[in-house]
């Protein structure tokens, strides 16, 4: 039993401790491991940490990465009135749109938005600086209309799809969208028990706050429908990366996708103002930065370096094409195998040049480069300068989709299947599991009314005669000479 | 004389009865006749439904489609206290905008908005998902401008035009809307009335909520004036189809239009959502859907099958080309049929080249698939596509309609007359009959004077070298090669 | 001396007596007259119509326009009490801008509108339907970017220019806008006076509520410098217009523009809905419109004949090229002479074949025809279609101008001069003539900054080279086939 | 020591005298001398100008303009009851947004608005006209997008590049803009800490209210790092021109820009209303401008002739490409000299025919012609019509930047370094030096995250391959024949 008094001292570098769920554990080793950096965890030195740590950590992490002894032991609970314990601050509102009057994707968003913690409303929505990428991502479908036909017999109608080496009873999937116990305790089971229930593939996230392990433990619950695939941040140590694959693999998750638009993380403004504000709220205003020429230097000379905490996130920024081949080695089945944060048609290019089978069209949900195009754009990039593409890779695209009628657009125009993630984590932050099963089922509603009001009774039938993309085409690179690797390369 | 507490236990599936107007009617083997479906019935299952039934069925309907033995007998007034009555709502406000203050077709939507109850102003004004379509209707027209000419002689303007195989006063039509009673008592008796007194053609919907012999001999008491053609929505059950052809023959309508563009009704969001308002009010919460695979895939597999409830709408889903001919041969007149939801030049071609001779541009007023062009885009595209169908067939649209200056437009590209649907709901939902005459007043009036200030005296004179369409022509699908038959069917 | 309860009988179309400014009239054999109609004076009929008479008619106009036997005799003011006199309703605001603080013309429609009376501001401010053409105008001129030259000796500015025959010192002038009295006592004086002072041109409107006679005296007091111009309507009667042509002579107009865009007044519904509210509210409703089919063709009859009171407004509506030969003849001067209000490449080119020395480009301030091009678009589709009229005309333009950028951009690519209508009403609204004066030397100011900035410092050396049209010049009809007379025709 | 009330009868042309700290000069003979007018003057004239003086002038200013005996002598401070003093009016907020949240360059504009007066935020943020240019400037970055390539190698990013003639450590420079004392009271010597800090050049206006000595010895106490530029404003007197560039010389500036786009101040609205408002409160309204044509042609003369009040500004007008010779002369180093204000390419071209190897293009803040381009409209088009400019000369851009991504665009399309001035004025008004070390900070964390996030890891590797143009392309000349130097002096 350790009193709080004591703990507090503990609130340094030096030395760290943490309490979380009523446990007491030294940290101090651990701080320059802590891929999320070692800041956020001195902020918490010497506190209650549980409130912050519970719901970006799948259950068991902290046993797992810390070595025994660094388990101090139990707080003393009546030792709480001393210590500076981190309140909760209950802001969330608890009043959302019943689960009844959700009767398109954008309602869960309004409904998630009155009950979610500003802060998880803030890392769910925010996007990177003007979010000018988030915008075009949910104005660029509007932009394409569709060329109806009439007088076709649609009495029934096949939805099912091929999908991420899925049988999908549907042309989407759940895509990776991380921190999903942010929303509900329960996180990213949610979307587990969705996609089973609805046997469609759901793309877990490098970064889930519910293990890999469970996440499949649920999906066997439910006799197997639906898969998992592996969304995979190549972290800065290549052993981490190792890791995850190898768990993956044996779980036997049926697809994995390498994030390649993140060496860094955007610079998602609103998110860092939250930051901010709570670092200012709890920790005062910070020094002024150094304006003399040498402390400047200092700071500009680290930035151009290696270090860690200069480059924003733990994720590799050393990833290129060579590296990429032991990432495919260990997964071991390229069949299987995809990139995902595609731009260019240059990119898609090469990346079919080499072999790669599936290509996800993506700019990460408008959170990575401001002024990157929509997948939308991209894809129809790759029909003007390597239409090939379209035929010998599986393409996937997400961003902005809202509407049944944005998945038959990409269809429409070659891509094999669509994901969604914002709606679903807003989904789930509503109504839970409920949430998901009636998203996925509005989607599913959607997109049979509107393939019979196109004309197409079939997935396959679906192509670019069926949509008019006039509005889109003058902002698009027009087709010119075919494109080959060596050009691309620069 | 039936007690309300007897009634009352009626409320199931396996028993239902309701009150209409102080009659009790035994309606369970009706209920899966029901073109609107189950659900609506059951929900005033020993309960009062005067109200609900009232505007949306032509007096008469319930008479006409149960056997007499199922008429139970009189409601005891002085039982109503026990059961649960469904009270009129008042919900409406009162004060309109005044008929002498109606100076263009938008006045009577705001007069309308002012006095509609909410599930009346929902039902005519929403459009599917996102309002996109809908939106485009109202805009595109202004992205025409005009050539204006000048030094002509304008004195004497004529506004005449052969259209639905009627002289008309005007080039316009009232377009088929349905359910005029929500609007007012009289429902579309105000509209017979209208186009009756200034000679115009009168589109009946199928779905109207006065029957065609009343609308029949409303316009014979005003001397044969005007004309009646039907709008006709295909049945599920091609006896009831049939029916409405043999009586639009007999009671001398002038055309038939069938609508193609409705396999299933459109997600019209609005509507949806003042039902499910409705529902979450009067019955509570609904359980949430299934989430276990089992009873998701139940489900799912419901859908792609051909059962009655899970398609939206009563109406078939069937109905081809092939198909199409039966309904022909049933009406009996190639010169007065016509297909009334093309939206796109290749259907407007097939058309064409199967003998059609009267091809209706729509998108439905926006309400059926989101995303589907405007009526005037259409238009375009046949100039661009196939312009030899603008001399073979009589090509009228809709949508967006407000002005008579749009009316010109669709004109001077080759329409040969536009019918114009919500304005007339409006105006007969605030002033009924003097409403609607005003209306077509108000639309004749600012067409002689348009037409004299674009120099032109004669609709005959009207042309492509009148207006401006550069604003509007980089969206359209440019000349091709000639479309084909067989090209066109794909 | 007549007591009020006298002429308060005579009200009707039989017997209609006003009073005006304490006179007694009888206006029964006028009302058929009236230019303006004889429902107007009916409102008034035994009652005293001093407040609308004055405003619109040149002092004087009764006089000349009644017998004098229909002067009846003096109102005896003691008899007042029983008559309905309509009192003097003072709606307008009496706090303005200053005027040291009116920097730019917007900052008089600011002004004016503080202190207007509603009527006067509904007059002046509205123009036709949805406004579409009036935002045009605004809008285009914004439309188009300079390409401003550097490094050049823009000490000394030339802003001269010889235009509607006169040497002016400004590239503009004042466009004739009527009804200057509802803004101001002095009405259009203080236009006469700005125009004589600044030395330029003023074109009188043939409504101008001043008489072209206390106009050109008032320029001649001002010792001769300005010009007078007159815009003609062509009225119904041709010894109206022959009469204004030959006044306008002896008073030594130095131009004739005749407007050829208002066969009948356009529906400027802000105009109209004032109107029916004051009636309203005056007279209570009107009974509704007859819907029985005879009293609506009656009525629809009426309007495709010729009676004066089914067009809109008093103008002729049959003037055609042929017909302009007397206005011309009577004129007598081809030099002098010009047409107001052609919108097209045709009519220009067919004007200008037709031996029409000077051409002025108007929508009339979006008041015609709605979705009527503006002058902008017409003069860059001359540019495209006929450009030698820019050689052979004199080529004016108005609409939307608001800054001398605005001026420029119009002679830069071939515009003669500017005119500017509501702008200066606005000034003189606010502030009479200082504000008139003060809004040409905002004019001018701007206009010699503008010029210096842009590298020009003679009129003479602007042209095309100096302005980027590309946003606007998708929306013109592209260069073709030179166009021919006879083709221009139809 | 002298009495207010004496002081107080010296206001007016004949004899003026204004009191600044507490000491009395006589201006009068100085009144025709100012640069800034006389009229600013006279307004004091009598009474305390400390507080209109100080921000805008460098310190000793009066000093060393006024002969010692025009300095009187101290203000008796017992006396000032009499005297109306101009009492200062602390308008100004004094909260603003702390440093630390300040997160992107906006948040600075935000922080300065909420302390700075209202005259000092006026001159900050006005622009001229209708601000067409100006919104055009933030508007335009956003209308480029980015085409993003991955799995590139980005650990190590070099930022670096040789602008200005200075190694610099970003590619950015602080931008001309002129009395940082109204934002601050250090004022420039918050900039010049800045640049030195980071090692970037600052470009510093000639009209900087602080001298340029200051400057250079802030930057010396930094030990050298950052550069110091001077922007000229070429003077009607050829002398001051003269000393300005021997000054800068003699203290070692490395750089001479040479303003070309203001042969006259721009009309910056909001900037003359404040001063209007002010002088109407102060001095009560102005007497009407004459409305005789004598009193009018007067004035008119007077603005084309030469004298120094009727043109906007201090500056010289009959600067030409021949006048600048012994500019450039004087300076004596061609490759340290540029033009500032270039619009167009063909002055693009004759500036690189006349061998300058420096061409800034701005539009000036949007602050002189209304509707002049964008900086990147004018880089488009010289990439369309003269693109070895881009070779030959060193291009730099300024205008609506405010974030990294907008220095990347105009990077990859050709610019060497972009300038921003307003975030600096509005980050020293809000937090003085460490205000523009934080704005700085921001660009460059911007940059490298940016850069990493486009694949690019290196300035030299950014080229027109990684942007997507086609949304700006349709308003940009299309490349034709080559410009030649005699077409291009037209």
């Amino acid at each position: 039993m350790l009193k709080a008094s004591d703990i507090a001292q503990h609130n340094t570098r030096e030395s760290c401790w943490v309490i979380i769920q009523g446990q007491v554990y030294d940290v101090t080793d651990f701080l320059e491991e802590h891929p999320g950096g070692s800041s956020i965890i001195l902020r918490y030195g010497g506190k209650d940490a549980t409130e912050e740590y519970l719901p970006v950590h799948p259950p068991g992490t902290i046993e797992k990465e810390l070595p025994p002894d660094k388990h101090l032991g139990e707080l003393d609970p009546q030792s709480v009135g001393g210590v500076a314990v981190t309140k909760s601050k209950p802001e969330a509102a608890t009043t959302s749109i019943p689960l009844d009057l959700c009767l398109c994707l954008d309602d869960f968003e309004k409904a998630a938005k009155a009950v979610l913690s500003k802060r998880a409303w803030t890392y769910y929505s925010s996007a990177s600086e003007n979010l000018h990428s988030f915008r075009l991502n949910r104005q660029d479908w509007e932009r394409i209309l569709f060329r109806p036909r009439v007088l076709r017999n649609v009495q029934r109608v096949n939805m099912q799809r091929k999908l991420l080496g899925h049988h999908s009873n549907l042309p989407l999937f759940i895509a990776p969208a991380a921190l999903a116990r942010l929303g509900h305790p329960d996180g990213e089971l949610c979307l587990s028990r969705g996609a089973s229930a609805y046997n469609i593939p759901f793309v877990v996230s490098n970064a889930a706050s519910v293990s890999m392990e469970d996440l499949a433990e649920s999906m066997q619950g439910a006799k197997g429908r639906g898969c998992l695939c592996l969304q995979l941040y190549v972290k800065k140590k290549k052993s981490e990366t190792l890791a995850s694959i190898v768990r993956a693999k044996q779980l036997g998750f049926t697809a994995l996708l390498v994030t390649v638009d993140t060496p860094v993380v955007g610079k998602r403004e609103d998110d860092d103002r939250y930051k901010a504000e709570q670092a200012l709220e709890t920790q005062g205003p910070r020094p002024p930065p150094p304006v003399t020429a040498e402390g400047i230097q200092q700071s500009l000379q680290r930035s151009s370096t290696d270090e860690v905490f200069v480059l924003r996130g733990p994720y590799s920024s050393t990833l290129d094409w060579n590296e990429l081949a032991w990432i495919r080695e260990a997964w071991g089945d390229d069949e299987s195998f995809g990139l995902k944060g595609i731009a260019t048609a240059e990119d898609a290019h090469l990346a079919c040049e080499s072999g790669i089978k599936r290509i996800y069209l993506s700019n990460h949900g408008g959170r990575q480069l401001d002024s990157a195009p929509s997948a939308l754009r991209t894809l129809l990039e790759i029909r003007n300068l390597c239409p090939h593409v379209l035929q010998q890779c599986e393409v996937l695209v997400d961003g902005g989709v809202s509407r049944a009628t944005d998945i038959i657009k990409a269809l429409c125009l070659g891509a094999r299947g669509v994901g969604l993630g914002r709606p679903f984590l807003y989904a789930l932050s509503a109504h839970g599991t409920a949430g998901v099963c009636k998203a996925i089922q509005i989607l599913s509603d959607e997109l049979e009314t509107s393939m019979r009001l196109l004309g197409v009774v079939d997935l396959d039938h679906l192509g670019p005669h069926l949509v008019n993309t006039r509005e889109l085409d003058p902002f698009i690179l027009p087709p010119g000479p075919a494109l080959h690797p060596r050009q691309s390369r620069i």
